[in-house]
């Protein structure tokens, strides 16, 4: 059975991206998104799952980070719907405080306001759920997945509480063996990274060549190269493979304007809803 | 003399960019983000300076959502130099933990782990300062700026512990009253937001108008619009003012190709280095 690296404890949302897209798996919790990252390159694990962006935080951008510098391939993509709960343990009595990683907290702001429950930050939300097990706190709550309470045997005080409904995660799937495939099979997208020479317009050219060849561009996002002050590495998904002749094209063209270029990966572009 | 709002304790790197731009000011340090906001709508400060963009770290994502909201203009910038110190009371033993923001203390992760130093995290720098000297703790430190070690008279032990040098951060300075500029005086940036129609080729179509006119684009950011997930709201800086001819017919162009534009403001571009 594949070994698969998330970051997060059992229970994480990291964790059900990984079953919903490896349905078996042997799963292997990272404290930290640089643990995972080093789980696969080590050889610790055979897969990686990742979180790169929310649709209501937006990127991940210590992930992008990642990306940057990572030998491995992006080989797929899964969404993976964010439905918070509020756990307690089974003998709670009346809640008063409630413990999750500070994401979860904001985004269960206006629930907790109006129940007058004051947040706790911590490491993670399936790990605030193990926190407050281990410690038996009976007046505290914690936010994480219904699969965390489930997992650590605990009580769901209220479903769904969320303040927006429309909170999913996109995750990547990466390897460290490049994996062929069949083009046949489905849609596609392709994710990549470039920065370009710091003269007006070049980041114009560069999308130009894909919309000329109607290349459809999914998501750009900029982050700082860290090295010099206010230049930038882009990153581009756009639909279609790496084989496909308009693609090539595109690549060959965008080349000479580009000062780094780097393909992370062509991968079967997931289901949303 | 001018209220201006920042975030953070007196001390903080968002003072010292405050200082920059007004040279005198009546400081009005806030907990949050969304209180510094709030001072400026309420009329309880007459400007505010809010970080956008760091040159490690990269964009301030809660102020990109704010700006978003807000009805106030951009009327300046600043860079402000981020260099660390390492903190303590004057009477301190051995250091053991350090306290501070966790971006502060990740980007002296090298530094703390050569020293053998605990990373503890805290609300903020120079609030970091503050609690180590109020409770008088002699086996911790703090990161933050030199100018919180002089406003809470307290020992520097090293100076520029920063893991990379080029660490800046851009603040923009907004305002709730349109300020007039005089178009003479030195050259001009511009911030502005908008959505595309979810077509192929949008944001490029967009993009275009100014590359056609040789108008620079120095930022493009992306952030979900929150509403409906995979929709983004795109923030561009561009060099140029929003009366300048060229910008004009700019605008004009793009205007119907966006579902969503406002202009935040244009002010005079600042000196960097």
């Amino acid at each position: 059975m594949a070994r698969v690296a998330f970051q997060g404890e059992r229970g994480a949302y990291g964790e059900m991206a990984t079953l919903q897209y490896f349905s078996r798996a042997n799963l292997a919790p990272k404290k930290s998104f640089q643990d995972v990252f080093d789980a696969a390159e080590n050889g610790d694990a055979d897969y990686i799952v990742v979180p790169v962006e929310n649709s209501i935080e937006g990127s991940v951008s210590e992930i992008y980070d990642l990306l940057l510098q990572t030998k491995m391939s992006v080989i797929g993509e899964v969404y993976q719907r964010v439905r918070h709960c509020l756990i307690a343990n089974r003998g709670a009595k009346k809640i008063k405080y409630v413990h999750s990683h500070p994401q979860a907290l904001a985004q269960c702001r206006r629930y907790l306001q109006r129940k007058k429950l004051e947040p706790m930050p911590a490491y993670d939300t399936a790990g605030a759920v193990k926190m407050i097990k281990e410690n038996k706190m009976l007046d505290s709550g914690a936010i994480a997945s219904k699969r965390a309470a489930e997992l650590y045997d605990m009580k769901i005080l209220d479903e769904g509480i969320e303040d927006k409904k429309n909170n999913y995660t996109r995750f990547l799937v990466l390897s460290p063996k490049k994996v062929r495939s069949d083009l046949k099979a489905g849609h596609y997208k392709t994710s990549m990274i470039f920065s370009v020479k710091h003269v007006p317009g070049a980041l114009f050219g560069i999308i130009g060549e894909f919309a000329i060849r109607r290349i459809n561009l999914t998501k750009v996002e900029s982050r700082p190269t860290k090295e010099t002050p206010w230049e930038y590495n882009f990153y581009v998904d756009f639909e279609g493979h790496a084989q496909d002749r308009a693609v090539q094209n595109a690549l060959k063209s965008i080349k000479p304007k580009t000062s780094y270029i780097k393909i992370l990966g062509s991968y079967r572009k997931a289901k949303f809803h």
